[in-house]
């Protein structure tokens, strides 16, 4: 059988004007191409009902399935579900479980979000359609097919977009193909995605299936295995011989396979150990523990952390020696070190991190360069640090102390095992 | 005259496959805003010249000028200049002194990328074409203009994109122009996109120019005004009195015209005032600290914070009584205001701010929903409270819990003059 082919909608004036980058057709374009569809063109239009009903009609001639991301909400620009119902033929109709679900959500909400009639409006879809619920927002999505098409209308905003593409889409479309697809991703750090692409090039131009595709995203670098086959196992099975070669080749710094981050990563670990972590940070400013955070349950194991940005914070709370500081300045690795001691004794963690440094974009009065970060571990008896320079960009500089900091941990943590 | 409009026609089949995320689209949007150019569609399309030449007619067939990026570079998949050459029935011509200049570049270049003859395909042009100097990267752009239409066609690389759109297609559509477009964002938190529409829905429908369009983006609420006019300050003078009306209507809710989030508001407020804040922050673990820090100098305001994760950091770090928590449970308004007189004190700041709650996807031992939320700031004598519930989604309920906790800040210091 022939493979679907797919054209990402997206509509919302705020792209035209550049307000928005277009993060929801990067996303659907890799869940798309991960489940082997081909998307061969992507096409942005305003809330403008014309304009809408010529791209829909150009989408239907030359795709099989029509993936719209915005036009869902309750305002009156809000015009994809009418638009596409128009195209295809279908009448709107009124869905009173939609409506219920909605002045639910109103009468729940304390503070003064008010339902208005535009509200329920959200409650009309095509008819014989199939409602994606919304987990993060008010506008749910829906599936229809007509006319040989399938159409899938997603929520424009960039994290209800992709909880749905996840929950609903895929597992929707998943269903149409007859081969299977399966795809690990091998996540990667203390290695940059060209040195990975060095060494992984002739096995990337000699394989056919699977086959290897490196990313690099946020400091990290990836390597994604995708193999096809009429079965799941079939598939599980061509990629197990890659993924172990590509393990050897990239050796420790390969942190998981199929992990979500170097943050969740680290929580298990700490968990897997019965270990408890406890952070200082300087200049990352509250972003390492955020991290931490994010991964649910987290509790489990991180008691919590300091944001030392004043150096009175970093004396009083972490017990740095305030002679030091002068001396030395507040980005150096001894302070680091005190941190990194700190945060585990005030805490009563077992493992302490600190991080100092200048993420800019101005310097301090040591005239130390922008990037010049210190991290350091500390395990209760003996402590570690990281000396790195990491450019001039503020979010970049806090983002890679991060990943570093995190880094550390995991390896210390050395007993890693790939679980595949 | 009728104004311009544009179709912004990206080539690349890794924008496709969802390995790159479409900035140049927003950057190129954003830039024709400016200038008062209509964008009415983007189009992106892989490296395959029949469906590029496909999108090339069907965007001649409805936009003046068309601007592309991609496939300029040397290898034999860059068909942009080619495909748009053949679809306006004009030759390709080899310039002799590109050639030289691609020739320079190599014999200049330090590392082993050595010149192969596919290099000197960039230096063939559609004829009669004025050509655009790449200054951070091999490959020159070019603009033409044939059957009515203008053609410009950028680099694939955001940075050489960037770089070519200000430097060359800017200046070269300025000169087309004969109106100047200008807009204001108008900031709200605490009231919902919907009531916002609710309140100014007669307005938006009555005005034509300047025009008001609604956004909602990470539990917030943003109001666009755009005017046209011969001159910049003729669309300040349309914008003046309905920006005056809607602030009147959207009341004090509204923190802020032009300001990028509530997070840098809060912290030139702190400055303005000169008051030093500090955090303690349980189930946000960090988020409100990072947002404060994320502002190039938050240190001037900032002292730090607690990230209170463990109850035992909450009794240690911020003097909350052990007692307390054990009568009531770690998520109480009672713990939140001894949060925030803990932060102020311990950490010698003049506000202090308190977050707890639940942001699931579990509940704790109290089996309080998840979440409930409580945010206090102390401001030296009095403490606030917001009792929230923030529906069921962890990183929401994170997010919005921090939103309240600027929004207090910001509310608390009044004073907030709104600067057009």
């Amino acid at each position: 059988m022939k493979p679907y082919t797919a054209e990402i909608l997206c509509v919302g004036t705020e792209l035209l004007l550049g307000n928005v980058v277009n993060t929801n057709a990067t996303d659907i374009s890799e869940a798309l191409s991960e489940l082997g569809i081909n998307v061969y063109f992507h096409t942005v239009v305003g809330d403008n009902p014309d304009r809408l009903r010529s791209a829909v009609d150009i989408a239907a001639s030359r795709a099989d399935i029509i993936i719209t991301t915005g036009g869902l909400g309750p305002t009156c620009d809000d015009l994809t579900k009418q638009t596409l119902a128009d195209a295809f033929g279908l009448k709107m109709v009124f869905i009173e479980e939609e409506a219920q679900r909605i002045r639910g959500y109103f009468s729940k909400s304390l503070h003064n979000n008010k339902m208005t009639d535009n509200n329920l409006r959200q409650a009309e879809f095509p008819e014989s359609c199939t409602i994606l619920r919304n987990d993060c927002g008010t506008a749910p999505g829906c599936v229809f097919r007509a006319k040989d098409k399938i159409i899938i209308m997603l929520p424009g905003p960039p994290r209800e977009c992709k909880e749905m593409l996840q929950n609903c889409a895929v597992p929707y479309l998943k269903r149409l193909s007859n081969s299977e697809i399966a795809s690990h991703m091998i996540r990667v750090f203390g290695m940059g995605e060209s040195a990975m692409e060095d060494k992984l090039r002739d096995r990337m131009l000699e394989l056919k299936n699977p086959t290897l595709a490196p990313y690099a995203k946020d400091g990290e670098a990836m390597l994604r295995v995708t193999a096809k086959a009429r079965t799941h196992e079939e598939a599980e099975e061509l990629m197990s011989p890659v993924i172990l070669e590509a393990l050897t080749i990239l050796g420790d710094n390969v942190y998981g396979v199929d992990v979500p981050d170097l943050e969740t990563t680290v929580i298990r670990l700490l968990a897997r150990k019965s270990k408890r972590l406890a952070v200082a940070e300087s200049c990352t400013g509250g972003l390492l523990s955020k991290r931490l955070t994010d991964v649910p349950g987290a509790s489990k194991v991180f008691n919590g952390g300091v944001v030392a940005y004043s150096n009175d914070v970093k004396v009083k709370l972490l017990g740095v020696p305030a002679e030091l500081i002068v001396q030395k300045g507040a980005v150096c690795a001894e302070v680091a070190e005190a941190m990194a001691r700190g945060a585990a004794e005030q805490l009563g963690a077992d493992f302490g991190v600190g991080i100092t440094g200048i993420a800019g974009p101005t310097t301090d009065l040591t005239q130390k360069q922008v990037g010049t970060i210190f991290v350091s571990l500390f395990d209760g008896e003996n402590v570690y640090t990281r000396a790195l320079h990491l450019g001039s960009n503020r979010s970049r500089i806090r983002t890679m102390a991060v990943n570093h900091a995190l880094d550390m941990l995991r390896r210390h943590m050395t007993a890693l095992k790939i679980e595949l």
